[in-house]
């Protein structure tokens, strides 16, 4: 092979390590590796026109992909506008490979403009984070951040690139380097929770990937067997349900049912879930919400192997014969009537989520019964924010939609939520991605007008309920869609909105409903 | 006064130190701070979709307002959203109060979704960090937050703000504490810049305070008795110019044109500049773009009293009596005809800027004509970017026209830069700000396509052409405006520019006009 430069060797590491996907927002410091995308066939590079947008889609990416992406960020900055979706990136266990450009060695003692403590902004959201010294280290650099992020569960590498190191001859392709396996079965805890798993005051809490398919389906054996109950937590990643998978419900999110749905347990076996505790402390209400005193069994943790791990309990509480108990099975739901509510959304999702889509679900307050709801729906993938930062949504929709061209992708999300990302759409048109989105437009911070109450805050006044309210203008979302180049309707009930949804699904590239509610 | 809780106590000493402004994006962690707005009159809060244009706003309110204003951010992520701005924001020597509002100190151990480490993302962008401990420690918290940011020239403080901490009752009032002063004359400095200002190959470098009315008075004398240059640097976080003020030119932002019109000057003054140096680091360029052996004369820093330095050069020189050179006078230019050019675009600007306007200028590559031929103009005040992080002139707009409602904001702005903090559209619609906008068209990231021969890649192929590019689709500005509440039009020539300029001066609120370029 004849010299390469650094940013050439970066990327040919990257494929070579079986990143071929890059969400990028790139600026001066990252011409090089731009200008490598020519000259190295095999990595589709797709343009965002905020940062937020490329962190998001590599998150969603990972996700469908079971592999990550790479995102090509433009300095500390950069980094910056990205790290809110790699917050959300990194509680979901999705593996991402950020490249960030940096100023040449020489040039940061002279603190230019856009000088900045690159390494300091990626460190909150990193789980590995490093700077290329010279361009011989690039390419093993670019192989070693691969690593990281395949690490399991999945984790956030940043990858620093001084534009000397991208411009200067001496390139070297390296890797794939060996990705650590998944953590064994614990047989103490196995032991543990062959124990606990009796009854109904008894639950299998699941998480992370154990929500695939078969992993649900040893749960559901187990559930069977032991008469215990099975929930997921209240924002997974990714699960896959819908008729004819073992249905899971999950914790709620309002701080009081979750302390009523959890109160008849004592004893809680984790497999890939956390012990449950509240989004947000409220004054005189405790943070961890299973009930005082009960058992915390934690079988397996997100980066083990959690299908294994269920089929091993399976195996021992003798459930390997059974059929699994709370199969979904396909329900026919009448079409709703009237007004979009959370109730006749849910059923008009119910009735129209296609075969085997994914639903990206940053539907906030209007979608708590969703989930209920869609239990009978054509089989599905249902991705959940598990950091809650909001605006995770449209963007995450585009990563699931390019790692999965032939799936159609449902993306539901709140309408103050699309307003941190509404460039997303953009992305979606530019890519002709198969998204059909639904923009709940309740025109407020809804669910702060509940916190407001939970934190003790009494009769809010004006002033109060002023910050919280998206009118005074109200959002266009038909128009902003086609500003960006996204089709769209409004919709004004049930019958509308499912009109609509199916307009959606059967147009090919993105398609955006704006639904009063 | 009766009990108070955290909140309560500081949005009152807030108030107290004179912080009366509050750019927010809250989310349940600061509905405290929220609920208290409606308790204690005198605090003007501004809602923002998106936590950027929070910054962005508190930025542009301090360059005009000349104090400080506070943005409410809700927990780390809310907080990464806005840093990119507050990057911008510190590098231009502005004063930012951050409140982030973090989870209750109990349930930060139990690692929820949206826990992160706040001071940790803070402290890349911020000059002072802290996080407050107690209710009765909040108040006094408060006030050296705000005395930090008032330290000259201006600095970003950052408060967290555990919840328990706003919800606890026992919050004290504190404030206002005493501010440093501006650093004062350095008069071994006064000495070497006396003897290295002398004829045409010496140019005294002014930036920060060093471009108000006063400062470019004296310093327009020093030109006038000792025959030296004068120059501002490429960005100035806020400059008064047109007609009747010294007009001072910038050092060019493209680096062969900055080292050809550095490499006259043997001998460089700085007040409240720093050392000329290239934006970014080119292979085979130099970086520091003064000649070779110029002698660099650092009189005052921008935290030093640069008015009083440069009125002290003035009588040192023995220019007090001298009329100032350089003094703009009005032009009368002739409405340019024909398709809108950097050219046209400028002449346009020359005819329309109003008395007294303030103009937002993230023009980027369009704009880089804009400056000189504006010199004629009626008087006005201009503002850049100082820290190259683009997304900067709608967010700053909005904080402009809030800290001087009697006066016009012009923002002009490139279609990429404005896509980065779209959202300020719906702020500036709803708080109905005297804002015309100029969105400059292109259609791609001209700027990158000259860095892409500046960083010495040749002949780039398509693929990295097509990063570049904010075509396929295009923006629709108008129809993006509308959506969000700002009434607007295209304008597809120089004459129709300017008319349009004219029915935006002329129109109540914001108006946005797209043209193409």
């Amino acid at each position: 092979m004849t010299e390469m430069n650094g940013a050439e060797s970066l990327v040919r590491s990257l494929i070579a390590s079986g990143v071929d996907t890059c969400f990028t927002n790139p600026g001066t410091s990252e011409m090089h590796f731009v200008a490598a995308l020519d000259k190295v066939p095999g990595m589709r590079s797709v343009l965002a026109l905020f940062e937020g947008v490329a962190t998001g889609a590599a998150d969603g990416y990972f996700r469908m992909a079971e592999k990550p992406a790479c995102t090509l960020l433009h300095l500390g900055p950069g980094l910056a506008n990205g790290l809110a979706n790699l917050h959300n990136a990194k509680k979901a266990g999705s593996g991402v490979v950020n490249i960030v450009g940096e100023h040449a060695a020489s040039h940061i003692e002279l603190d230019a403009p856009l000088t900045s403590d690159i390494a300091g902004i990626a460190r909150p959201m990193s789980h590995w984070v490093h700077a290329s010294i010279s361009a011989a280290d690039v390419g093993a650099d670019a192989a070693r951040a691969v690593q990281a992020a395949r690490t399991p569960p999945g984790q956030v590498a940043t990858l620093i690139l001084p534009s000397d190191t991208a411009w200067t001859q001496g390139g070297q392709v390296a890797g794939p380097f060996t990705v650590p396996g998944r953590g064994h079965l614990d047989t103490a805890a196995l032991d543990r929770a062959i124990a606990a798993l009796d009854g109904p005051e008894s639950l299998l809490l699941l998480g992370g990937c154990a929500l695939t398919d078969a992993a649900l389906e040893a749960a559901g054996r187990i559930a069977a067997q032991t008469g215990c109950a099975l929930l997921s937590e209240w924002s997974n990643a990714r699960m896959e349900r819908g008729a004819g998978r073992v249905a899971v419900g999950k914790v709620p999110y309002p701080i009081d049912l979750a302390l009523e749905a959890l109160d008849r347990y004592r004893r809680i076996v984790l497999v890939g879930a956390r012990a449950p505790i509240g989004f947000f402390a409220y004054p005189g209400k405790p943070a961890i919400l299973s009930r005082e005193g009960a058992e915390i069994i934690p079988l397996a943790g997100a980066g083990d192997d959690l299908a294994g791990t269920l089929e091993a309990l399976s195996d021992a509480v003798g459930a390997s014969g059974m059929a699994p108990s709370g199969v979904g099975t396909r329900q026919e739901i009448a079409l709703p009537q009237g007004a979009a509510t959370p109730e006749t959304i849910a059923a008009v999702l119910g009735r129209t989520i296609p075969d085997h889509a994914i639903v990206v679900d940053e539907s906030v307050t209007t979608g708590r019964g969703f989930f209920a709801a869609t239990t009978g729906a054509a089989p599905h993938t249902w991705l959940n924010n598990c950091g809650g930062s909001i605006g995770y949504g449209l963007p995450v929709a585009i990563g699931a939609a390019i790692a999965c061209p032939d799936r159609k992708v449902l993306a539901l999300t709140g309408d103050g939520s699309a307003m941190y990302t509404p460039q997303a759409l953009w992305t979606m048109a530019r890519e002709q991605l198969d998204v059909t989105i639904v923009i709940f437009a309740n025109r407020s911070y809804e669910i702060l007008r509940g916190e407001l109450t939970n934190v003790g805050v009494r009769n809010p006044g004006p002033r109060a309920i002023d910050m919280l309210s998206l009118s005074r203008p109200d959002l266009g979302w038909v128009g902003m869609a086609q500003a960006m180049g996204v089709d769209g309707c409004r919709a004004g009930d049930a019958p509308e909105l499912e009109a609509a949804i199916r307009t959606g699904l059967s147009t090919p590239g993105p398609y955006l409903i704006e639904l009063e509610c």
